[in-house]
């Protein structure tokens, strides 16, 4: 099945859409109505305002005028014809857009549009008759309604004619639209799972994280299990790390501009930076990124060819102002913690520590409980070479080095120009979460460039300073979105290791609550995250408190394992319970708390 | 020995230093001579400016006139008496002043300054003689001359006449002065060893911290080293929280300038907060402290009494805009790095908690080699009721209760009026380092004004809101000023489960480097922080190295332990090795590297 034919009968069904709209309420009058990822809208003034309650009768006409089996005709008219039959049937929206096709040449608004709204030739407008349903539209179209697959009346929104607020208020009316039943029911039950996943909705169910008014927006604050989600997802990492010769650094969140205006990302994007207005007059910035800091670390003294590869870790918060109504739970945040890297090596080194750092990667995702990593080159874009530092031949060397790593590597990488950072190329790896849908995480970067803006040097062989390249490295990237995508991956239910609680003791009397404690001290003692529920809940209460809360170990204490007998472990989202003799919960529990690494 | 007597003994000193320059450079010009901490010093225009090569022969002529057991005679007289004394012996200085007085009543020349200077009556001058000597000066002194106990010329330092750049510059003669020899002789000790130990001097030797003209002034960056130091004394002041309940939290460190609107801090503190301008213009602060984010935590969720108390922990950098002028080194930043903890419970949970912070702080002090902490109650001041946030019954109900815990605890707290935060008292905790230095470390810290401002409460057994209070408690405080102490106090010589690198392996020769190395691979396995040095030096330039590095334990490997002999450990500042046998080595290094709790 080709994406183009299904643009087409997707855009059919908008068109199905806007006769069925016009049948029902005599009067509507059209805006425009384009494809989208998952279907299709259109944005109609209807004589009255309508409700979500009035979906089911529009959806309704649309399958009568399906059923009615229209074939989907193409007539063309000058665009004086087109604005009169328009004017004449009282489609105001239709007539501007032609009015400013005639005048301007155009209909688009701005030249960042990708095109001319429903028409491709500033002399003749083509139209489409749907029956007794005629709509100015570019095409194509599917040759016959009746081949539009399945869809579904999803949604109703507000929306300003053309997008600006001081134009009519239209109402959107959306469409999920696909080949088949079953890709739409899929879909469908997606949009139900994502919906039960999303990370805000469990943030706040689990408990992680919470944003203040007074602290303000873009700014999460993070309660104790939220806190220690991070901090272990962190420890993963830096055990992963510190395995492989890296060192952790630590930098303040401001420094002078000067440091910027030496890095270039002063001119790059100062517009995005927080600046800092000292009382002496000084202008500083909150980073926004680390590599310039730890440049200055690196360089504080001579290092040895000997001495190298220096490699620094630092999981810190990096500050980026973005517009209020960018910010998105914690998928879009100003405060971005990251878990950074930077390996500063020779030339030579280069290859290893990359793979290395692959290595990390894979280990973490799979470990998390991601499947197998995708990988794309992003790369610079050579038409616009003003957008990056550096020569052509640095681009090409650092490119092919990259492209040379994901062959050694065995994988099929995508190369994407125009994605690269402004001083180097990147690896980038992108995950597939429990809903198909694709995220771009970890990253490598090669980058010549700022060893040469901050003449970073070893001493070689020969005791003459050598120049030498510097990898940036994030595993999580930032903790907000890792978590984010995280969350909703895993709807909340972490693994063992990770799990803020791991283990929920439940009482069924009074009278196991001595023998509970002393279990579940055995079991903190061993380093396991345990909980004692010794309320005077019922018992089920208890159990299904747990499984809210969605603690991979439930055990409840009865008074056979009060005296000793096996434990019937009931683990989250499982259905068979697993029985461990007394004398192993502590240590089992423990091995199975321990980093998968 | 009384006070009084010390201060009039180095105020005679200074006269004699005063006497000792005019009979050895005529024509001298007087400025001021007060005492000081450590002694006294005058400020004198010589004829030619002198260098710290004369410094021995004023010294000499000091001693010869103390020799010459002149009395210290006072007289009295009229103030313009006085001018003309002084006019006549071309003394303009002590003119200046004198004409001050006359003119405007007195010789201050901002209302701040403490008193008068050398004059104590706005119409009668006292001057005193000493032999030849004549000065202004309001006195009190010792009788004779010969009383003057040990002294030493000290330094030479610049110093404008009357600390105003637009005046003369005359030269500052510093004395050191003591009542005995021995005092004399410890305190130049102490000054030698603190000029060694300057944590500036060491920080760049043990290569552990790091300041870049880029970064700014008060922003340190962190190495490898000194990041691990600071990493460790968190990791142990956590082990010290976590087992009594504490839960990590995080925060960002910015806030819209509401938050602190509402804790008071803005209109307190706003000049000395980092101002943040937002592309949107909105103004936000960087945060000078934690306790109003954290509260913002708290007051997610309603708490029950049964799960109160909730403490918070969280090691996170606070940013204050101090004047370029005032920063030094590390104990006075820009970026500065709090152990920061909140407790929140009910009034009747204050004296256990606190009390469990008071065994945190002295478990924690006493890991790390500092001898009994000095506890001292910072109340507030009542006769400026308006620095501070609450009413008197508040303050009294406050401080009562901390009156009351250093009672429970035994121990003599010295009670200190003004010295409060603006929103509650304090016990604040001073530690004396090595050289004898006093420094205020931790602090606990009583609070029921925030938890008003902020309308928290925790539902009690009744089912109604009900205030709770909070307890504010740093460990070490500000990382950044406990490190600038700690490394002075220790000389950079850490204990062994602190240090950076905790063992040296240095081979004789190239023959025992593979069984180093296994030797080096069974250290780090159990945890210990081991190099190996098996580099081509010889092996005394190796010893001398890990002592320059001044790595606690070195261990020579030569054929002997090559072939698993017992080790001798070097321990770095003992002269007797000490000796482990072979297969006890690495168990060993790992209990010593195990917190000191």
């Amino acid at each position: 099945m080709s994406n183009d034919h299904l643009h087409a009968m997707r855009h059919t069904a908008a068109h199905v859409l806007a006769a069925a709209a016009e049948r029902l309420y005599p009067g509507v009058k059209l805006g425009v109505g384009p494809v989208i990822d998952n279907g299709f809208f259109y944005d109609i003034a209807f004589p009255e305002p309508i409700s979500e309650a009035n979906l089911a009768k529009l959806e309704k006409t649309m399958r009568r005028i399906i059923a009615e089996a229209h074939a989907m005709e193409r007539e063309e008219m000058s665009i004086d014809e087109a604005i009169a039959f328009f004017a004449d049937k009282g489609q105001e929206f239709k007539v501007e857009l032609l009015k400013d096709l005639k005048e301007k040449g155009t209909t688009k608004m701005n030249p960042d549009e990708a095109q001319d709204i429903d028409v491709d030739n500033p002399d003749r407008a083509s139209v489409y008759k749907t029956g007794e349903f005629v709509d100015l539209c570019r095409g194509p179209h599917i040759e016959n309604v009746k081949g539009i697959g399945a869809f579904k009346l999803w949604k109703l929104a507000g929306a300003y004619w053309r997008g600006n607020e001081e134009n009519a208020q239209l109402q959107r009316v959306y469409g999920l639209c696909f080949e088949t039943q079953e890709e739409l029911d899929a879909y469908i039950h997606m949009l139900e799972e994502a919906k039960k996943r999303d990370h805000r909705k469990l943030g706040k169910e689990l408990d992680l994280f919470v944003f203040s008014e007074l602290v303000g927006p873009g700014l999460p604050l993070w309660t104790p299990k939220g806190a220690f989600l991070r901090q272990k997802l962190d420890d993963f990492v830096w055990a992963l790390r510190s395995v492989r010769g890296y060192k952790r650094v630590e930098i303040p969140h401001i420094t002078k501009k000067d440091l910027y205006e030496t890095s270039g990302h002063w001119e790059k994007f100062k517009d995005d930076l927080f600046k800092v207005e000292t009382r002496e007059g000084h202008v500083f910035a909150m980073k926004p990124m680390n590599c310039p800091h730890h440049t200055q670390i690196f360089d504080r003294k001579m290092h040895s060819y000997r001495d190298m590869p220096q490699r620094f870790a630092n999981t810190t918060m990096v500050y980026r102002d973005e517009q209020t109504g960018e910010l998105h739970g914690l998928s879009r945040v100003r405060s971005i913690t990251q878990d950074d890297a930077h390996v500063f090596c020779r030339q030579g080194q280069v290859k290893e520590e990359m793979l290395k750092i692959w290595d990390i990667i894979e280990t973490f995702y799979k470990g998390c409980g991601f499947g197998e990593l995708a990988v794309r080159l992003s790369f610079h874009d050579p038409e616009h070479p003003e957008k990056y530092l550096g020569t052509p031949e640095t681009w090409q060397q650092s490119e092919d080095a990259l492209r040379d790593l994901a062959k050694a590597r065995g994988v099929e990488a995508v190369e994407e120009p125009g994605e690269a950072a402004f001083y180097g190329p990147k690896i980038d790896f992108v995950t597939k979460d429990s809903l198909g849908r694709e995220w771009q995480v970890a990253t490598i970067q090669l980058d010549m460039n700022m060893p040469e803006r901050f003449d970073l040097t070893c001493i070689n062989e020969e005791g003459s300073p050598e120049r030498i390249v510097m990898i940036h490295a994030a595993i999580m990237g930032s903790l907000e979105r890792f978590l984010s995508n995280y969350i909703e991956h895993t709807a909340g239910v972490f693994p063992f290791w990770l799990a803020p609680v791991q283990v929920r003791l439940a009482t069924v009397s009074q009278e196991q609550v001595e023998a509970a404690s002393r279990i579940q001290a055995e079991l903190v003692e061993a380093g396991v995250r345990a909980e004692l529920d010794d309320s005077d809940e019922r018992l089920g209460k208890k159990i299904r408190n747990a499984a809210m809360e969605k603690i991979p170990w439930t055990i409840v204490i009865g008074g056979k394992e009060a005296e000793g007998g096996d434990f019937k472990v009931n683990v989250f989202g499982q259905e068979e319970d697993l029985v461990i003799p007394a004398g192993e919960l502590a240590a089992r529990a423990a091995a199975d708390s321990k980093f998968p690494m």
